[in-house]
Parts: structure tokens; C-alpha cells; sequence
């Protein structure tokens, strides 16, 4: 007996879009075996009908620009979203949810704006809310984070998120180059986009960093939380000093839970370029490869890592979640939708716990080193480690710190730069993974 | 309004069991809320109840030695099996699953030798059966292959998935020590244990093999279907080869599917030493960690990285299964059981596609090269790199070989055995990463 297919209306066919549509007819058979019934897109909405496609194995009447109506239609059990942004994504998938259809979307922006929405919709609707490809593309991720380690407690997320900047910083470590030449070769390789600002100004990664900080704190954090800085300022000298550190120089976001002498929780939400040592996991995650770093209570150090981004590894997430959901349809069920408990406070950037790395160019004369070394303890800045090398009537300092408070770090900075021995400073880099 | 708790039975108490029981009772209010009904440990079975166990947070009462009269009883909702071994558990796991009570367990030998008698039980009685302690301990493995990569075709897993095995050839790597010193120094920091045959000699690692096979490709594979080679022939100067090729050797456990001329498909199942590259992902994977490499036709390269063994990551797992199962039954489903649809045929190790790095010492004349490039042709096997060194009136040859049938490799080695030419094969090992 073969059941009744499951109906698609799939948003949205650029590159993810038509890449789902041939999966689908590709794998037709292994996922009516996965799933125990057909699935069968009925609808496709696109902006403009005529566009070439090229060979999509669809009848191309099922086009439509009517996504409402699409949706709306009593035929449609599941839906696709691969179109992004937040309107008119949030107001099809919040009518979608609560009509009680399943949704699978990618849309990290609009789940790190408003997820919220979206989940009381799946909610209300008594619906499947699904999007694993929002973050780290065909890396099965936000499942485990979801479902696997619920019987455990996260103590922090570090990821690389974003493969564009990845790219660029790997080649800037690896040929030495600034971060215009890096930049301009991602671009020729089509690893940046035209206007690569969402990558390299860190909002990409931001959002993403939103989904995995409320998915790990089971609290809700968007994108407005999380404190951003891009890759921009990074330069080659940087890249050098960390290479003289044995460490390389990665985008980072990086969700940390913080437990105040209180006892009281917090959570901390960031993306900034910081240093990691070379034997960290992360460290050798090269080229575009996305990689995320969980550190739980139980579970100890886990890593996960893949293709973070591209047609085919964000639609095969994309049908992953829709085998699951599908799955669920038959059953009669769907699986319990946010999980917003704990409801954590967010601590602002100035009160996130990082670690300095320094290096000045300073007067080569007696009593340099303890005057510097006095405005971090003036700041209450613990120093890990300080190297000096005198060169002519000039010396630079390595000055590495312990953990403190980022407001007491960013202070110390400031006050070094107007100090009279200090002639400038040329790096002032975060610092991860270990202490 | 509070739902009714989900009554556990916990099936032994050791290491593993212990540490549930603890997590069970620290993190309450956090799995209350995540599951949406308390837990509660109604009754742990156990050889003999006067063992001291430490202090335990239960009622002392609840231990019993009669585990099939636990099994049985009324308000027992989910089982959890962390005895091991075939008999009883077996019995006890089939007993649960046919009267539709959830199952979580950790026992890979059982699910290797007879997965299909559980996975059968659990589809008779209606109940989930959930495994994801059994491979990879902490790592969130068998869920995304169970339902993230549903949508996907994975084409090859390969992984470390032996901590003590991992542990000793890492030792091995960095020390230059040979396989008893290191399997010594093991035991002595406790990653081996007193008889670490389980280990060293790969049944563990083809146990896990033979999970992982079947999730991936659809197909019941056993641990009788496993080709399975242990590490105790691993020499110094093996592991000093593979580091002039600029690799490490690992053990590993390898499930692919091979597509003949005639689109047929099939399945290799083996566990072996192997030469790796040091810039595959799987080179940096130290001490006695694992890490599960997958590459799949869409997602593309993933890699999942953790602790594979010890008490508390063990029962993180098992947690988060309790976690899963527990929704479901308030849900009232259960995910759908194991999918062995596609049944595959399992190729036999002559069959399988590898590729050999031979070493060997041969008298230093004229021809030579010559004569041994001729058996490696007459068995069709390619050369892809020769090396040779002269010393004295004898020189070395090192030969990689691009892919062949394991068989003609093999074939290829003995008849070099028996060449007047060749002093002594030095080292034999597959190489895989890479061709």
C-alpha cells in the first residue's frame, strides 16, 4: 500500500531552489523509501515566471508569483523557503505555520531577527519549524544541538560560520597578502560576493552566531544581541603576529555562558577575527569549511565540520529537514518547537570574558616596560606573557593578557595609545582557546 | 499542569550507569523543562546489589538482580541497557521493545551481532530503539546519519572510532616507540585495559563498523560482514614509513559503496591500519579522541570530532536519547525504525578497492626495478610512486600503488615475497585518503 504523496510548495528557485527541485527528482525513490510516502512539489513561487532555469524536471506550469495563494492552497502540506530577507519570508511562513503546514526554511537572517515569530506561529499551528541549512550549510548541526545534546548542558559554541571570510583570512595566513588582495581573489573564485559586506563586516556570521546561541542556551538571543566586528581591519601584520605566536587569525563567533559569583547565568554573544593557537581543532579548518566547536558539560570537546555554504550542500540540509518533517506529517506529529526556558540575560560586549593580544612599538629606554605594564594593572589586566625586542632607539612589545572583563582590555588599550613612549600600535588582536 | 512523570528502568551500573544516574538527578530541571515531564528511575538492575556504587542520588530500595522482572512491570516507560554483551541483554531488549517500552542503549556488540533482532522488536511492539552511545560515545554520529543526511546519499564513512587503539598509535607517532612500549604506556594511564585484545585486535572498531555501514547505507550489515585487521603488526618502522610519505598511520574502520561497470551497487566493510595523509582532517585526531569522516553526494566532506569513550560523555549520550525517546512517547510516536531497504550486497575484502605503500629492501643491481615493476603488472596493479635508495650492495624501494582490488594487491605482495631479488619486505600498509 502506498501512501498518499506529501505536497511541496517550494519559495524561492535560485541556485538552492533548483538545486532542491533536482535532488528531489534524483533521489525520488530513496526518499519515498526514507520517508514512507511520495513527496510531490505542487508549486513553486518566483518572482518572475519567465526566468531561465535551465533543465528543472518540473512541469512548468506549477509556476506561480503568488506565494500567499500558494500556501494557502489545501493541497500544500510542507513548505520550502529558500528566498531570504525578512518580508515577505516571515509573513508567508508565519500564515504557513499557523495554518498548521510544516516549514523548512534557510533564512538565517529572518530567524536571527524574528525567530521568535516564527516559532509562537509552528506553535499556534501545531506545526514543524526545521532549518538546518540556516547555519553551517549541509553540516547536521543545529539537530544535534536541537535534539542530541539536550540530555547535556553547553557551556560555549566557537564556530567558523562563514566560508567567505574563512576563505580570505586562510589565504591571507598562507600567502602573507593584505585583506584588499585576499578579498579581490575571493571575488575572482566567487568565493565573495559583489558586495561582500554581509561576509566581511561579521552580519552574516552574526545572525548565525543568534540561531546557535538560542538553540545552545535555550533562550532566545537575535542578531540585535550579538556584538559584531568584521574582518576589514585585520591586516597582514596581524597575520604575521600571529603566525610569530604560533597562531592563526579565524573569524570567530563564539557563545559563552557565564556563571557570576552569584550563581546567576548569563550568556555572551560575539563575532570578532581572534587568534587561536595552531593546535586548536579550528585552526586547520582551511579554504571555505565552515566548523563549529561545542564544549558541554558531559559530552566534553565535540566538532563539527563541512561545506558551509553552495547550492547542493545547503539543499541537501534543506532535504534532510524535509524527510523529517514529512515523517512527522505521517505520523500524525511534529516535534516540540522552541525551547526558550531558560531565558538567560545577555550580557553586553563589555562584560564578555576575552584575552588581549598587544603588540606597540615603543622609546627603548629603561622603565618602558614598567610603565606599560602599569596601566594593565591599573585596568586590573592580568599579563599571561610580554616579549621585547629592541631595535635602534625603538623596541616592540608582545604583550599577551589573562582573561578580564573586554571593557577592562579595551580600556587598557586606549590609555596605552595616549601614553608618550608608545609611538603606535600595531596590532591589538582577541584572543581564544585557551589560558 | 505538570504531565505524569516517564518512569525508567536502568539495566546496569557501572562506570556508565552511574554517571546517568547522576545526571539524571543534577540536570532535573533542565530535562523536566526540555522534556516537558519529570524523569524518574523506578528501578536499576543490577549482579549484586551490596556493590559499593559510591553515593548514589536514588532510594536504595530501587536496585534489584531480577533485571526481566524490572522489564516487565506496569510503570516501567523506557529501558536503558548499559550491561553490554550479547546474553541476556538481548533477551531483556527484545522483552521491552515487543511490549512497546522504549529502548536506549549503548551496546554496540549486541546491535552489530543481532541489530536486526532489536530493530524487529522494536517494530512488533510499536517503540523506539535509539543507539547513539554505541558509536563514537559523546559525538552526535547516528542521528544526523539516521535523519539529517535522510536526504542525501552517503557514499563512504570513514572512521577513528577506537580511542585506545588511537591513543597507542599516536604515541607511537610522536615517541617513535613500538607497539608493545606504547600498548604498556596505555594501559598504565588507563586506556587500555588489562586485556586489551577487545582493542588492539579491532573488534570493537568492526562492531561500530558494522553500525555505522548500516545507517549509512540502508543495508543490516553485521560484524560477521566486517573484514577486521588489528594494530599489534604495527612496527616503528612502519609508523617512520608513513611519516617520510608525510603520514600518519590510523586505525580505521571504512564502509563504502562501490558502483560497478553494470550501475550495480555494493557495500566494503573494513577495519585496518592505514596510512593517512597529515592534511587529511582525520591526521590531527590525537590521543584518544575519534572522529567519524563522511562524505555524502550533496553535503559533500562532514566530519563529526569528540570523545568516543569514558563515563560521563558515554552517558551524555544516553541522556540525550532518553531526552528524544521521552518526547516521543508523550507525543505518542516513535521514530520510525531502522530503514534496511536498500539491502546491498556486501563486497568481500578481495573485492574491496584499496591502495598499498610497500616497502622493501632488494639487492642493488641492474634490472631490479624492472623485475619487480613486472609482478606488480602482471597482478594490474598501477604504480603511482617509486622511491629508491641505495645503500651499500642492497637498496630500498618504496612503491605506493594508485587503487586496485584488494586481492591482486595482496597477490602482488606475496609473489614479491618470493622474488630472489628482494631481501625482505620491510612494511606493508594501505594508504587511504587520498589517490
Amino acid at each position: 500500500m502506498t501512501k498518499p504523496a506529501v505536497r511541496v510548495a517550494l519559495l524561492g528557485c535560485g541556485t538552492v531552489g533548483a538545486e532542491v527541485v533536482r535532488l528531489l527528482h534524483d533521489q525520488a525513490e530513496d526518499l519515498t523509501a526514507r520517508i514512507g510516502a511520495p513527496l510531490e512539489i505542487v508549486g513553486i513561487a518566483v518572482r518572475r515566471i519567465g526566468r531561465d532555469r535551465g533543465d528543472l524536471p518540473v512541469d512548468p506550469s506549477i509556476f506561480t508569483t503568488d506565494a500567499l495563494g500558494l500556501i494557502k492552497r489545501d493541497d500544500v502540506d510542507v513548505v520550502i523557503e529558500v528566498v531570504g530577507g525578512i518580508e515577505p519570508a516571515r509573513t508567508w511562513l508565519v500564515e504557513a505555520l499557523r495554518a498548521g503546514k510544516s516549514v523548512v526554511t534557510a533564512n538565517k537572517a529572518l530567524l536571527a531577527e524574528d525567530g521568535g515569530a516564527l516559532h509562537d506561529a509552528a506553535a499556534e499551528g501545531g506545526a514543524d519549524l526545521y532549518y538546518e541549512a540556516a547555519v553551517a550549510g549541509a553540516i547536521p548541526l543545529l539537530r544535534p544541538l536541537r535534539e542530541s545534546l539536550h540530555g547535556d548542558r553547553i557551556n560555549r559554541v566557537t564556530g567558523i560560520v562563514n566560508g567567505t571570510t574563512n576563505f580570505i583570512l586562510s589565504s591571507m595566513d598562507s600567502s602573507g597578502a593584505g585583506f584588499a588582495e585576499a578579498l579581490e581573489e575571493a571575488t575572482a573564485l566567487g568565493y565573495a560576493e559583489a558586495d561582500p559586506t554581509a561576509d566581511v563586516e561579521g552580519f552574516d556570521a552574526g545572525a548565525k552566531a543568534a540561531i546557535l546561541a538560542s538553540l545552545a542556551f535555550h533562550t532566545r538571543v537575535t542578531a540585535a544581541d550579538v556584538y559584531r566586528e568584521g574582518i576589514t581591519e585585520v591586516t597582514a601584520a596581524d597575520v604575521a603576529s600571529a603566525r610569530d605566536m604560533g597562531s592563526t587569525i579565524k573569524l570567530l563567533c563564539i557563545a559563552a555562558r557565564t556563571v557570576d559569583a552569584d550563581g546567576a547565568e548569563s550568556v555572551s554573544v560575539r563575532v570578532h577575527p581572534a587568534m587561536i593557537p595552531r593546535s586548536h581543532p579550528l585552526a586547520s579548518v582551511g579554504d571555505a569549511y565552515n566548523a563549529v566547536f561545542v564544549e558541554a558539560e558531559a559530552a566534553g570537546q565535540l566538532m563539527f565540520y563541512g561545506r558551509g555554504a553552495g547550492g547542493t550542500p545547503t539543499a541537501s540540509a534543506v532535504l534532510g529537514d524535509v524527510v523529517a518533517v514529512s515523517r512527522n506529517r505521517l505520523a500524525g506529529t511534529w516535534a516540540p518547537s522552541e525551547s526558550a526556558y531558560a531565558k538567560l540575560a545577555i550580557r553586553p560586549m563589555g562584560d564578555a570574558i576575552t584575552r588581549y593580544h598587544v603588540s606597540l612599538d615603543v622609546a627603548d629606554r629603561a622603565g618602558v616596560l614598567s610603565q606599560v605594564a602599569g596601566v594593565f594593572a591599573k585596568h586590573d589586566v592580568s599579563i599571561a606573557t610580554v616579549r621585547q625586542a629592541g631595535h635602534g632607539d625603538e623596541a616592540s612589545l608582545v604583550i599577551v593578557t589573562h582573561t578580564a572583563r573586554d571593557a577592562a582590555l579595551a580600556a587598557t588599550v586606549d590609555e596605552l595609545r595616549h601614553l608618550d613612549i608608545v609611538r603606535s600600535i600595531a596590532s591589538v588582536l582577541r584572543v581564544e582557546g585557551d589560558d
